[in-house]
C-alpha cells in the first residue's frame, strides 16, 4: 500500500483518523458511517471518504467502517505496528517532556538514549536512560541501529548536528530547533516549529479582533 | 489589511518568511529578490510572489525586496509589533520548556502566569513567575486580561479546562493536548499534536523503505 504516491496532505490527517476512530474504539463503538465521523471530525462526508479510498477504502455501502479493522489498518499504514526506537538530543525541559510522553510507548516508538552537551547532566536518568554525552551520539547511533533523533537543542546547534547525523544510519530527524535543516533524502524530517504555531495563533487573534471592528 | 480574507496556507507558511527575513537582517542583507528568497526558502519563486501579493506585495520590478521592510511589515501582519500575555496550564516539563523560550518574549509574547493542580508544585517558580492551584486560572485570566492560555495537561483534563475558559475573556488557546477543542468563534485555537507529527514521520520513514524494495 505505502508505495503508492498520497499527498503529505492526506498522510497529515491520518493521525487524527487514527485518534478519533481509537477513541470510538474505547468507547466500545463497533461501527461507524463516514457522515457519523464527519460530525465528530469537523471533516466533510466525502472528504472522509475520498481520503480512506486512497488506501483502499475499507467502506462498506449501507454498513459503514468497522472501527477497529480501520483503526489496525490506518497504524499499519502509519508503521504503528513496527517499533521505533528514538534517541533525544538536548535533554532540557522540552527534551524530558518528550521522552516522558507514555503514548510514545504505546505507540512503538521506544526511547533508548539521551544526549546533551552539558557535563552537569551526564549520568542523571530521563525514565531510566542515561544522559550521555553528546560527543557520543553518533556512534551510540551506529551501534543501537537507532531510526529516529529528536533535536530538541537551540537553532546554532542543530545545523552543525544535523550535519553530523548523515551518514550515522539515522532514518528520520524529528527537529523542534527553529530552523530548516537541508539532509538528503534518505533522512525524513518532522518540524516541529513552536514560534511559527504561536505566530499563527497571534495573526489569528488580530484578524479576528480586526472583523469585529468592520 | 488584516481584513481581508486569506487562506490558512499562506497564513501559514508567512513565519516561515518572517524567519527566513529575520536571518538575512541578522546578517546585513539589505535586500533579496524573489529568486534568492526562492533558492533558501526552497519554495518557487512564483510561490512567494504570489503569497506577499496577497498583502499588497512590497516588491519593487528589478530591485527585489527590502529586507528590512518586509521583515517589519510580515511582523505587523503577524500581530508581533503588538505584546501578547499568555499563562501556561500544566507547570511540567512542557510548560516549563515553553515558559522558558527567551524567543517568544522577544517576539512580544509576554509570560504571566503558570498553573498546575499538583500542590507540590504551588509557590515554586518558573522565570520569576508563581506556580498557582489551577483553580485560580480563570479569575487570573479575567483580572489580568490574559489573551493566550496555554495548555500542557493531558487530554482529559484539557477539554474540560476549555469549557471553564469560555467566558473569561481568553482570546486564544494553544493547545499541546492530545484532543480536538470545541470552542466558540472568539476564541482562536491552535494545535500543537506532537503525536500526529511523530506518526508522520513513522510513516514517512516506513513509505521510503518501501520505494528502496520497489
Amino acid at each position: 500500500m505505502a508505495d503508492k504516491e498520497i499527498s503529505q496532505a492526506v498522510i497529515g490527517r491520518l493521525p487524527r483518523y487514527f485518534r478519533y476512530l481509537g477513541d470510538l474504539k474505547e468507547r466500545g463503538v463497533e461501527r461507524v458511517s463516514s457522515q457519523e465521523l464527519s460530525d465528530i471530525m469537523k471533516v466533510t462526508a466525502s472528504q472522509i471518504r475520498q481520503d480512506l479510498n486512497n488506501f483502499g477504502g475499507f467502506g462498506q455501502q449501507g454498513y459503514g467502517y468497522n472501527v477497529g479493522y480501520l483503526y489496525d489498518e490506518i497504524g499499519k499504514i502509519l508503521g504503528l505496528d513496527k517499533t521505533h526506537s528514538l534517541v533525544i538530543i538536548g535533554a532540557g525541559h522540552l527534551g524530558q517532556a518528550i521522552a516522558g510522553y507514555t503514548n510514545f510507548t504505546r505507540r512503538g516508538f521506544v526511547f533508548k538514549g539521551a544526549f546533551d552537551k552539558n557535563p552537569a547532566l551526564f549520568g542523571t536518568k530521563i525514565r531510566d536512560v542515561e544522559v550521555r554525552p553528546v560527543d557520543e551520539v553518533v556512534d551510540f547511533i551506529r551501534e543501537n541501529n537507532i531510526e529516529i533523533a529528536v533535536l530538541t537543542i537551540p537553532k546554532e546547534q542543530a545545523v552543525p548536528m544535523s550535519q553530523k547525523l548523515i551518514g550515522s544510519g539515522i532514518k528520520a530527524i524529528w527537529n523542534f530547533a527553529h530552523v530548516d535543516l537541508d539532509v538528503p533524502d534518505n533522512i525524513q524530517v518532522e518540524n516541529v516549529h513552536l514560534s511559527d504555531s504561536l505566530m499563527k495563533l497571534s495573526y489569528n487573534i488580530d484578524r479576528y479582533e480586526s472583523t469585529l471592528k468592520d
